[in-house]
C-alpha cells in the first residue's frame, strides 16, 4: 500500500467510526501533512482518493468535508417478476409521450435521463469546439473514417482501461450516441423473430430497438441490488432458444445497481456453453460513485462475445451524439450495419472530445459529477422518504443519476404523470421499462440537478398527488 | 414575362447566336441598364438569372462572362442492361475498400463524393458554429426533439419550395445524414425478403442498406439522360411483387442525369395501381446547374407515397451529418425507426445550419457551387476526351459533381483503381454501383475541385493506365 493510501485509509476509518460526522469539515491538508508526517502533495493525493471513494468532498476555498452519506433506503424494491415468456415489445406510444413531453423551463424534468449541462467543468469542451470551428474548418467538415476518429478511439481505449478492458483503438467503432451502438449491435447478432433476454425493468431505448428489429424480449427477473437473476437466466437458457443477452450491469438504468464482480464473471460462464453474444450497455459506468469504477463484463471476456456499448451522452452531453461500440468478434457485421445506418459519425464532436480527454478535462468533469450526483441521490432519497406514502420502495443507486420508485400497487404512474405534468413536474412511468407493460405502479426519477428548493418542491408535488390518488381510490372502493 | 427576364432572354439569345463567345466578357451592368433602358437593379437581376441558367458567371471586380460551356460528350454510355431478376446485393468488400481508401493529401480523390470544403462561402457557417459554442453552451449540448430542430425544419420546408414541395415543418424529420434517411425509410416500408426496384447503376450506400436489411434489389434498365426506364419498370411491376422503388432522379449519382418532369409524373402514375412507396434520394437536387432547380417527384405526389430523403452533406459538408426525410404517410413508422437507430440528430449542426440558411448563406453558397461544379464538369469532360482511349463513353451531368465513364469492356476498373492508387489517384470502380457486380468496365469520377493542373494530371494518369492495360491484354491475346 502506498503512503497516500495509508493516510486515506486512516482518515476513512475515523469517518466510519463517526469520529468525523457527515457534513463536518475534515482536517486541512496542512494538518494532515503534519499529523501523518507526509508531504503536502501526498496529503492532497490522500484526499483525492477519499473523494474518489465517495467519502469526502472538496468545497471551494474551504477544504474537504465528510460527504453527507444517506443510509440506504429502508425498503428496496422487490425482485422483479416479469412475464416468463418471450414477448413482442409494446409501449411505443408511452415512450413517444415521454420523448415529446413539454421540455420548457417551467417543467421540472424528473423524467428523461439528461445530465447536468450547466457544469463549469464542461466549459473547456465548448471552448475547444469553438476553436476547432475557427481554425480547422475544412478538416472538421469532412467525413471521418468509417470506424471513427483515430484520436478519439485512442482516448476511448485509454478510458476503458479503468473498466479493466485492454483494447486496441481498432477494436472500437464510434457511433451516433449509445442508441446507434445498441441498435447496430442487436442487428449484427440477430435475425427477425429471434429472442433476446433482457434485465427487467430495462432501458426503453434498447427495448424499442428490439421491437423495431422484429425481435422478441424475454424479461428475466432482476434483483434491485445485484441485477439480473443468474438462476432465472439459466432456467430460461434451458427453456428458450435465446439468441443474445442485452443488459446494463453497471449503474443500471433504471435501478442504479451495479452487478457484483462475481456475478459478471458467472454470467460469462453460464452463457459460454451457448456461445451467446452479450450486449453490455455501459453508458453510466464511468459515473459510479466509487473510483476506480467497477469492471465491465467485457473486461472478463476472452472469447470476444461481449459487444460493449457506451457513449458520452451521460458523462458529457447528449446533444453531441457521440458513442461507441467495442463489438469483439462481431466487428465486421457491426461495421457494415454502422455504415448503412449513418455512414459515419459527425466529425467535430469526435475531435473535440478527444482533445478534451487528452487535456484532462474529462477526468476533472467526471470526478466533479460523481460527487454531485451522489449528493443529489441522497437528497432525492431523503425527499421521497419524507413526502411519499408509507410502503414506497426506493432503489439505492451506486452511480449515475437515476432511481426507481415502487409505489403501492393501486397507483398508475401513467395517470400520475398526467396529473403532475399539469403541476409542472415530469416523471418517467414504469411501463416504459417493460416489454409487456408491467411496472405500472413504478417510476424512474432523475436527480441530475444540484439539490434545490425547486426540486424538493417537485418531489413534494409528486408525493401529494400520490396521496390524493390513494384517497380517491379508497373512496371509490367504499 | 418580367422586365429582367426579357433582358436576360435578349442577352441569352445573343450568347446562343455566338454574338458573345464562350469566356468573353459580357456588357457591364451599367451598359445593360443604358441599352435596355432599365434600372441598375433590373440589370443585376437579369445577370443573376443568366447565372442561374448556367449561361453567365461573375468574376470578382470584373463583371460577368459567358460561361465556358462544353458541348455534350460525343458518346454517352449505353442504356444499362442489368440482370432482370431480384438479387441479393453483394460488393460490400469493394465498397469497404473505397470507404477505407487512403485519404492522405497525396492522393487525388476522384473516388468519393465529397464536395469542395475550402469554399469561402462556407466560412460564415463555421463562424456561426464557433459562436454557438461560446454563447449557447447548455442548449446546444442537450438533446434535440425527436423530429429535429424546429428552426431547421422550418428552413428545410422553405428550401423545399424550390423543388415544388409545399410541406409543413412537421412533415420533415431530420436525420444523421442522408444515409440514415434512406436506411430508416427502407426499413419503415419493407420486411426482410421484400424486393426493392432500383435504378442501375445505383448509389452503393442505398444498395448496401438493401443488403443489410435482408432485402433484394431488382435493378431496372436506366437511360443515361432520362433515368430509369419506365417501360422496363412497368414490365417488372407486372412480373414481380415489388415492395418499393428507390431512385435518385435529380442530378443522379453516379450518372448525373435529371429525369424529365413528365417521366417523374409518369412514374407516379404507373406505380399508383400498386400503391407503391417511392424512396426519392434528392441529395444532389439543389446542385442542378440551372435555377430554379428541377421539381422532385415528391412535388407531384398527392398520396403521401414518396419518402423524400436528402441532406446537407453534398451542398454544405458531410462531416456535419445532417440530413432529413419527408416520409409522407409513413411518418409514424419512420419516427419509430429514427428513434431506435440514433435517438436524435446532433444539436449544434442543426441549429447552425438553420441560422446559416436564415442569413442567406446557403443560397449564396449554392449559387457559387453550381457555377463552379459546372465549370469543373466541362474541364473534366475535356480531359477525359483528351486522355482516354477511343470508345470511352461519358455521361453528361446536369448537376452535382459526379460523372460516369464507360470504358472498353475488357478494362477491369477494380484493377485499374489498384494501379492508379499506386500512382496517387483514387477512382470509384463501377462494380460498387450494381447488386450483381456489373459495370466492371465503368467508373465514377468526381469533379469537386476547381480545374487544376494537378487534377488534369490525375485524369491523364488514369488514361495512361487504361491504355497500358489495353496493350497488356492485346499482348496476352496475341
Amino acid at each position: 500500500m502506498k503512503r497516500y493510501e495509508q493516510v486515506a485509509q486512516a482518515i476513512s476509518e475515523r469517518i466510519e467510526q463517526s469520529y468525523y460526522q457527515a457534513g463536518e469539515r475534515l482536517p486541512s491538508i496542512r494538518d494532515v501533512s503534519k499529523t501523518f508526517e507526509v508531504s503536502i502533495s501526498t496529503a492532497q493525493e490522500a484526499y483525492r482518493l477519499l473523494e474518489d471513494q465517495g467519502l469526502a468532498e472538496p468545497r471551494p476555498k474551504s477544504g474537504y468535508y465528510v460527504l453527507n452519506r444517506q443510509k440506504a433506503p429502508q425498503q428496496l424494491p422487490d425482485v422483479s417478476r416479469p412475464v416468463q415468456r418471450p414477448l413482442e415489445v409494446s409501449q411505443w406510444e408511452e415512450v413517444l409521450n415521454l420523448l415529446c413531453a413539454n421540455t420548457s423551463q417551467d417543467i421540472v424534468q424528473l423524467g428523461r435521463a439528461i445530465p447536468d449541462l450547466e457544469a463549469p467543468t464542461l466549459k473547456p469542451l465548448s471552448r475547444i469546439m469553438s476553436d476547432l470551428n475557427r481554425y480547422a474548418q475544412s478538416s472538421i467538415l469532412s467525413y471521418e473514417h468509417l470506424r471513427g476518429s483515430d484520436k478519439l478511439r485512442l482516448q476511448i481505449a485509454r478510458l476503458m482501461v479503468d473498466s479493466g478492458c485492454r483494447l486496441h483503438p481498432d477494436d472500437i467503432i464510434t457511433t451516433t450516441g449509445c442508441q446507434e451502438a445498441l441498435s447496430v449491435s442487436l442487428r449484427a447478432i440477430s435475425q427477425p423473430g429471434d429472442i433476446i433476454a433482457v434485465d427487467s425493468p430495462s432501458f426503453y431505448g434498447s427495448m424499442q430497438a428490439i421491437k423495431a428489429h422484429g425481435l422478441k424480449a424475454l424479461e428475466i427477473p432482476t434483483h434491485p441490488e445485484t441485477g439480473i437473476s443468474l438462476e432465472a437466466l439459466q432456467l430460461a437458457l434451458e427453456q428458450w432458444p435465446i439468441k443474445a443477452i442485452q443488459i446494463t450491469p453497471t449503474c443500471n438504468n433504471p435501478l442504479g445497481y451495479t452487478m457484483p464482480v462475481e456475478h459478471k464473471q458467472r454470467l460469462l460462464e453460464i452463457t459460454a456453453p451457448y456461445d451467446l453474444p452479450i450486449i453490455e450497455d455501459d453508458i453510466y459506468g464511468d459515473l459510479a460513485y466509487h473510483a476506480p469504477r467497477p469492471p465491465s463484463i467485457k473486461s472478463f471476456d476472452n472469447e470476444g462475445r461481449v459487444l460493449l456499448c457506451s457513449s458520452f451522452s451521460k458523462t458529457l452531453a447528449p446533444g453531441l451524439r457521440v458513442g461507441w461500440v467495442a463489438p469483439g468478434r462481431y466487428v465486421n457485421q457491426v461495421i457494415h450495419m454502422k455504415y448503412v445506418v449513418t455512414a459515419s459519425t459527425a466529425t467535430l464532436p469526435q475531435v473535440a472530445i478527444a482533445e478534451f480527454i487528452a487535456q484532462g478535462g474529462y477526468e476533472r468533469h467526471i470526478r466533479k459529477m460523481r460527487t454531485q450526483y451522489q449528493q443529489s441521490r441522497d437528497a432525492m432519497i431523503g425527499w421521497i422518504e419524507k413526502y411519499f406514502p408509507q410502503g414506497t420502495r426506493i432503489s439505492y443507486p451506486q452511480g449515475g443519476f437515476l432511481l426507481w420508485v415502487e409505489l403501492p400497487v393501486e397507483i398508475d404512474t401513467v395517470m400520475l404523470n398526467e396529473r403532475t405534468m399539469a403541476l409542472g413536474v415530469c416523471i418517467a412511468p414504469g411501463v416504459l421499462f417493460s416489454a409487456s407493460g408491467k411496472y405500472r405502479h413504478c417510476m424512474r426519477l432523475n436527480f441530475t440537478d444540484r439539490p434545490s428548493e425547486r426540486n424538493e418542491r417537485a418531489v413534494q408535488i409528486v408525493g401529494e398527488e400520490i396521496r390524493k390518488m390513494t384517497q380517491e381510490l379508497t373512496k371509490v372502493t367504499v
